[in-house]
């Protein structure tokens, strides 16, 4: 299963339209954020995505851990979101 | 059970203390954050409070969900956040 990497501007309902398609085929989804903007972008994702799952009977919550990622030379804190079935 | 008002200047670490006080009582918390970095301030201290709370015994999953709230005349689009136990 691939992380959705999060970028400021990943459009928020696009976004929820890949967790939501992953959170079907596998259960749960990952997505990894860094800085203020690209973890507002996955949160309303995540809120959409509620919406979608809903309908079709799957309530999912979000997990929210820190993890330490390279970015070339330079090593960043990075958010890291399990979305997974409550 | 009040609602924590996370703004962009919100310090994680003392959000995070607070948000563990509010679960140990209540079994969850509520906060509201409006725009990229409260969103973000709210998240990380989300994931520290984890941290506190499983020295406890406790985990915690987050629950966002959009909401309207009013700031003087205008109508803006604030994150809900629920923290409550898995």
């Amino acid at each position: 299963m691939d992380v959705l990497r999060v970028s400021a501007t990943s459009p928020a309902r696009m976004l929820a339209g890949a967790i939501a398609g992953v959170v079907r085929e596998h259960g749960r989804a990952e997505m990894q954020a860094i800085g203020a903007a690209s973890v507002n972008q996955a949160v309303k994702a995540v809120a959409i995505a509620r919406g979608f799952l809903e309908l079709e009977g799957i309530e999912v919550v979000l997990v929210p851990t820190f993890t330490r990622v390279m970015i070339g030379d330079e090593e960043k804190t990075a958010i890291r979101f399990t979305v997974e079935r409550r």
